[in-house]
């Protein structure tokens, strides 16, 4: 079977041969998409502290900081400064479920470490998954789906039909299949906020489809104007583009902004004007901060408009394609490790909800654990029963002091020279605007960096704080007329020492401020 | 802000619209890719099984059996015919990290519940996860990705750089991520064997790459022909297909085939030859029933060429790219429902793997109890620790139970008139050769069906037992001159009531014979 290469070469030649030949897979040989997605969240920042954190592990180096502060990515549960502890109905389920024989312990041993309530639920999803090493369906359990439905009529009014509930390993991977799935390459377009998550950016370019950009004004509370939707949308077609869906993050990452009722109407009505399927990312529903911006779901004022005396109101609520995404990972139970979410889908053709559940079957099935995430987000410990004292009492605590975290450092930041910040609605996140001078826009250009990359840099080099630039949710620092700029970073509000974060930080700010200082 | 939009409109215009205007969404504006996938373990058989399922759950219509046999799909802890118990160690440590409390309790109480290793494993992750509800680095928690290179060590007699190893939500989701991101829409092929899983074929559908189906010889033990492999890569790079890489199952999936290390070195060398990546799916690695046909890893066989006394061979070894994926889904494991795995690297350019790294960030991390499924998986207990005689003695039982069931059925379905089968070698899986008349030929036609979607079709209507036909994994019908026809099933190895389903198969399948005989 072998066909003619020659066994016996010259060894010169073999060595010529050897460094001739390139490997199959190079830079210029793979898919151009994936070389062109940029995803700042886990991009430089956190890469090169994830460097300093080993340095100091080893002990080597000499670093003017003696620990790293994660605030680049939500990931509630992350130490050492762990913002939030697990909930602990959700993981007594879980381990239940992991190991039933502890279920089969006698009684007096396992109501010891178990309330009664979190051994029938445990015994309910078994009953349900069988085992949790078993491949579910691939849109997920049933049982699952129907405790989403539920939660979804008492949340908005509206009952749910449980086949347009789909479970996911996060809300990221439900984007992320159904960008695959609804858009054509090289064609569509999908609008989404400038400032935005990466993962639509992401997405976008590894699926080769167009981003068409519309912005969310920091001096209207990061509001979307219609008005920037609508001419984006025109200009888009006019360059060939087909704007096919608009993504909504609400409340708002990186902004932390809440939609009142009549944006978000306003929203619906632009995409019943434009075709455009609305993408609704509502991970950060639970984290409300000011009672005076409560969150509102797409899908209830989708399906308010059908009460509506309005006529058109009613067309257009049996009408605009929504996808509302929700996720484990945020919210008070901040359980990102499991992968759990689910997505559902309002007024989406049936034919087209077959390919979804196709495409889903090509990854066979969302993590069992993630979906049990599911299951205790969307129906948690209720009144009277053994676990929601302390089920309450912990997610209590939890809001109480992300709020509380997320008002100190918006304060302690707004009282800084050169920084200017929106009190937080929601999420957690903050995203102040820097005012920084002539020189130090000039040292960033004179490196080849964008002045929030500097001046994050220069912050994790200093302090330790890792923190991610305004940039990298694609919102651009602007020059002025006098040289100097406005840019933006973000950092979570989950770090632990919060003072001490903000002592950390202040000081840098001033020192940045003093050595950038313009010379008049 | 509202931009002339008619507020009022007669009614009947707006009825009008109403039934015009046709959804954003519909399978003509969908990404046309997605549209082509097809997925047959997934496809028309179980679909129709489960709602077969639900009409026998809720007592109604009159089927001719009492509960579906799911061989569709090898899912060993799927109930109610659990093949597979779930491992005592893997979910004893599962449990302590979803609840670390537990750790805390009394020591006679713990101790009681927990061997001291599972304690101390537990411990150990925790220190590495810090919880589980945390994301974790994108590639997977480091000590997990240590164990994996010790695993590879011991299994190869090579070390490995963790960082050439990356953990994954299953085998598949590697398959997904690592075709997205080396090979280009339109432009490039792949190499895959028929019979295949059908997630090839589906990946490159979606992925809009081109399959280039190399032939799997059911006459000399489903071998792969390298003369076939080399013509098929001439005839793609005569159509302007660009051959990029050959997937090799092995053990083979859905055949069963071990491959020897001659068979193995004989891929390596057409793949240096041609510039081929080689994919390696070895997830079956511990499915091995014939001592004679042991399991021989591609990455060792690579490296093996390495110390040969032939300079072309060390020239390879250095050269070929090998991806190497296992899976914590299979094996003696079979744990789906955490989706769990990994993949690793072998010569694979820097630059290239920078770019693996940042797309696996674009999906956050690996589910935390899949990570440590694999920690299981590649360093389970050893000789002397607690929950060594136990761990031993539940996985020698499964691999002598699927041996057995593999055996039995594949002597009981050699018996039967037109039936062909080769004995399995590994896998979890049988892939019977079908010798069916020409009357049921016609009569598959005659519905629009091929003859082995008809025959499984009317196995399950008549059975319960649900199957996938041979062309659901590319083995199409072969069409004989007398009008007979050769064609294939795959069932898994997996029921628990052998006698039972292969006495329910027998008798369908005699019935069918008969039923369809051919008039002479």
């Amino acid at each position: 079977m072998r066909r003619g290469f020659p066994i016996r070469v010259q060894p010169s030649i073999l060595k010529r041969m050897m460094t001739s030949r390139a490997k199959t897979l190079t830079l210029d040989t793979i898919n151009p998409h994936a070389v062109n997605v940029e995803y700042a969240v886990r991009g430089e920042m956190p890469i090169q502290a994830a460097k300093y954190e080993q340095e100091l592990e080893e002990g080597k180096g000499k670093l003017p900081f003696d620990s790293i502060v994660w605030a680049n990515i939500g990931n509630p549960q992350q130490l050492p400064n762990l913002a939030q502890p697990p909930l602990t109905f959700w993981r007594q389920v879980a381990a239940l479920t992991e190991y039933p024989a502890l279920l089969d312990a006698p009684k007096e041993t396992r109501d010891a470490l178990f309330p009664t309530d979190a051994q029938e639920r445990a015994r309910e999803l078994l009953g349900a998954f069988g085992s949790v090493g078993a491949y579910t369906t691939s849109k997920g359990v049933a049982l699952v789906r129907k405790h989403v439905a539920e939660f979804l009529e008492r949340r908005d009014g509206y009952p749910e039909d449980i086949e347009n509930i789909y479970l996911s390993a996060g809300a990221s991977q439900g984007i992320l299949t159904l960008f695959q799935v609804f858009f054509r390459s090289g064609e569509d377009g999908v609008l989404i906020p400038i400032p935005q998550y990466p993962l639509y950016t992401a997405a976008l370019a590894l699926y080769n489809l167009e981003p068409i950009h519309y912005t969310l004004n920091p001096s209207e509370h990061w509001e979307p104007s219609m008005k920037d939707v609508h001419a984006q949308v025109v200009a888009a077609r006019e360059k060939g583009i087909k704007p096919r869906a608009i993504i909504v993050i609400n409340p708002g990452n990186p902004t932390g902004a809440c939609m009142s009722k009549e944006q978000i109407h306003e929203v619906i009505r632009e995409a019943y004007r434009e075709k455009l399927v609305i993408f609704a990312d509502e991970v950060y529903q639970k984290n409300i901060y000011q009672s005076e911006y409560p969150f509102i779901s797409f899908r209830k004022a989708l399906l308010d408009m059908g009460k509506s005396s309005n006529e058109e109101d009613r067309l257009i609520s049996e009408t605009v394609e929504l996808i509302s995404l929700h996720s484990i990972s945020k919210g008070m139970s901040g359980e990102c490790g499991r992968r759990g979410g689910y997505f559902q889908l309002t007024n989406i053709d049936p034919d087209v909800e077959a390919q979804v559940n196709k495409l889903v079957s090509v990854s066979l099935c969302p993590p069992a654990q993630g979906q049990i995430g599911v299951d205790m987000l969307v129906n948690p410990p209720r009144e009277g029963e053994p676990s929601y004292d302390l089920w309450h009492e912990q997610t209590t605590s939890i809001h109480d002091t992300l709020q509380r975290r997320s008002e100190k450092m918006a304060e302690k930041f707004s009282k800084l020279p050169g920084v200017e910040i929106m009190p937080s609605m929601g999420a957690m996140y903050l995203f102040p605007q820097l005012h920084l001078s002539k020189a130090a826009w000039e040292h960033a250009k004179s490196l080849g960096k964008k002045i929030d990359e500097l001046y994050c840099r220069e912050l994790l080099d200093a302090t330790g704080i890792c923190v991610v630039p305004g940039s990298g949710f694609g919102r651009e620092p602007e020059l002025q007329d006098d040289g100097t700029s406005f840019s933006y970073f973000r950092t979570t509000v989950l770090a632990k020492a919060t003072d001490e974060f903000i002592d950390r930080y202040g000081k840098f700010h001033l020192d940045f401020i003093k050595r950038y200082q313009d010379r008049s």
